[in-house]
């Protein structure tokens, strides 16, 4: 049985020498792809340079009667052709941003096929509808059978938490082509200030004074967030049928037609949202102006609630307006 | 001119053709990428079985004398090949973890070369020393020129995120194949747990008391840090000099030389700072007990203090103890 065992070796000797081989082939094709990723990227710069210096050229130009035609039909493809290298490039390694270089430093969060993107992004929709139930039950529990300050600060940290990695994420779907509104992630950095604020408001007479207020909000909060998910991933679930999401053709009328009736039904919850916003920041304001009160974090939160405020009904109607446009 | 510009869009035309083509090749070779990832992962792990269980087996039959040198040989071998497994690996996509899958999502932060790693270590020892440059800088101002309690808070929020940084930093070079041993990264946990806490004492009795000694200590923790930074970075450079990292020959004793002589430095100053927190602890312990004590921040960082002390203790014990047997 020894002599068993040696053949044994020897033959997995071989196949030890083919992952060399194997290993050796994929460093190669490593090198390759890096390669044809530089190469795709600058060809795309210098096309990109040369459609906008012709589409001035041709701006300056008499264009003869009979290529009137033409020149329209170049403008529709100089149109098309920009759309498509702003696909491909969701492909190629691309700079992060000062946020993800300074948190996570210089490293390629591009994902290199269209499943694995979607399939990222379901996961954002997903981990934000979880934890809006986890705090949805949080802040029920300390609103209604527990009041302790402790509960609070474990509250108020996972609320920290839970924006940070929002801000993370929310940076790496950009990264990867999301059309997601630059307000949204600034909300998100902003609430986790809030929260974080929020968090080194000691035990004081004003605390008291807003904490139900406080958790009556973060309870309509999770209630609204839990409405848009259910929006949210409708839509993503309906284009990812329809195919692409940037390339919708008008003739789909009945995803437009879901849409519409979708923000028609969560619209108004999320302007009682904003106003809800707004009455924390007028609260927060008279709070800051009676005697008792010797805590900077009231008039910060209020000044920070009101932002809240201004920044997220603006941005909610330019982006009916524009669904409106479209 | 008109003609010419024609002439411009046709030959452009061209180029975009080219790049479709080189879209379409790019997109294939991402596929056999994966693919290929996928044969060698499956194969390691065949291997990394069949080599166990053939070390099983040879060490429970009888080996006839003359092939005792040939079944040590193998020995050899068994361990080198499971050498060369692991560092393959470092280049294939791997699971995250729980921490960086609850933060950042499932995304791929595997490098896929050797010089993006180092880049990335390199830089996060970087990120390391500016922030410590910074902490030191505003300790030192918060300690001796100004106090206020929003500065202390902005500078326990610093931490807090640099904290947390630390960890995300750390768990991708985990993943990348760095051998940071668990504690260190536990260790940055627990101190964005600590700072945490620290963030949310409100300003007591208590606070004024402890509020010194925590700047002194951080001063001297920057302090630390930085000869740790000249250290560690010192080793870096010089095992890169040399080419592998983990594959050092035991002849290169200039490098052993070399990181002795920094350890032997650096030790008293590292041991210095766990008796510098071994001695938070006990202060805070005492501080607890004192009647004008009412918050649970108190005993909670006195305990944390504690385990740092320990961990840190122990783990750098080991450390010394391990190099010393290599
Ligand atoms: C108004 C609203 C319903 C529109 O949603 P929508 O139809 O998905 O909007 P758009 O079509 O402009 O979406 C563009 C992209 O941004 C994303 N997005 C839109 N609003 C977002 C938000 N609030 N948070 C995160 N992502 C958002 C979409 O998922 C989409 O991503 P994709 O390009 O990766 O597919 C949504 O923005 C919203 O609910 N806003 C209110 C939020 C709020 O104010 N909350 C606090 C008070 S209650
Ligand atoms: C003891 C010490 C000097 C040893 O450092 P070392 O020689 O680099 O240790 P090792 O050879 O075991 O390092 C293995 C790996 O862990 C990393 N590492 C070691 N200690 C680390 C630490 N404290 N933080 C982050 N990474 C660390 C190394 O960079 C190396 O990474 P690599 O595999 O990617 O190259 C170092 O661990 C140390 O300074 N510890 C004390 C820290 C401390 O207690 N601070 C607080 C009180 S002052």
């Amino acid at each position: 049985s020894f002599s068993h065992h040696m053949e044994e070796w020897d033959s997995m000797a071989e196949e030890y020498k083919q992952l060399e081989e194997e290993h050796k082939a994929y460093k190669q094709k490593v090198e390759e792809l890096k390669n044809l990723q530089n190469k795709l990227g600058t060809s795309i710069k210098k096309q990109r340079k040369d459609l906008l210096q012709l589409s001035e050229k041709l701006q300056e130009c008499d264009v003869p009667a009979e290529y009137r035609h033409k020149v329209l039909d170049i403008r529709e493809k100089v149109k098309e052709r920009n759309e498509v290298f702003r696909e491909i490039e969701a492909f190629l390694p691309k700079d992060n941003g000062i946020f993800l270089n300074t948190t996570l430093g210089h490293i390629n969060v591009t994902m290199f096929s269209k499943s694995a993107k979607h399939r990222y992004k379901e996961e954002y929709e997903k981990f934000k509808f979880v934890m809006t139930i986890i705090m949805l039950f949080l802040s029920l529990t300390l609103r209604f059978v527990l009041e302790s300050r402790v509960g609070d600060a474990i509250f108020h940290f996972l609320l920290v938490w839970y924006y940070c990695t929002l801000t993370l994420r929310e940076s790496i779907l950009i990264v990867n082509g999301s059309r997601i509104k630059g307000w949204w992630v600034a909300h998100h950095y902003i609430s986790t200030y809030l929260t974080g604020v929020g968090l080194t408001w000691p035990d004081s007479t004003t605390y008291h004074l807003f904490r139900d207020q406080y958790m009556d909000f973060s309870i309509y909060l999770s209630f609204v967030q839990i409405l848009q998910y259910y929006y949210q991933s409708g839509c993503l679930y309906r284009l990812r049928a329809l195919g692409e999401r940037h390339n919708m053709d008008i003739t789909v009328e009945g995803f437009q037609t879901w849409m519409w009736r979708g923000l028609k039904f969560l619209l108004p919850f999320v302007y009682l949202g904003h106003f809800f916003q707004l009455y924390n920041a007028y609260t927060l304001y008279q709070l800051s102006r009676i005697p008792e009160c010797e805590e900077w974090q009231v008039l910060m939160m209020s000044a920070t609630f009101f932002v809240l405020f201004l920044g997220n009904s603006i941005s909610t109607w330019g982006t009916v307006v524009n669904k409106l446009g479209d």
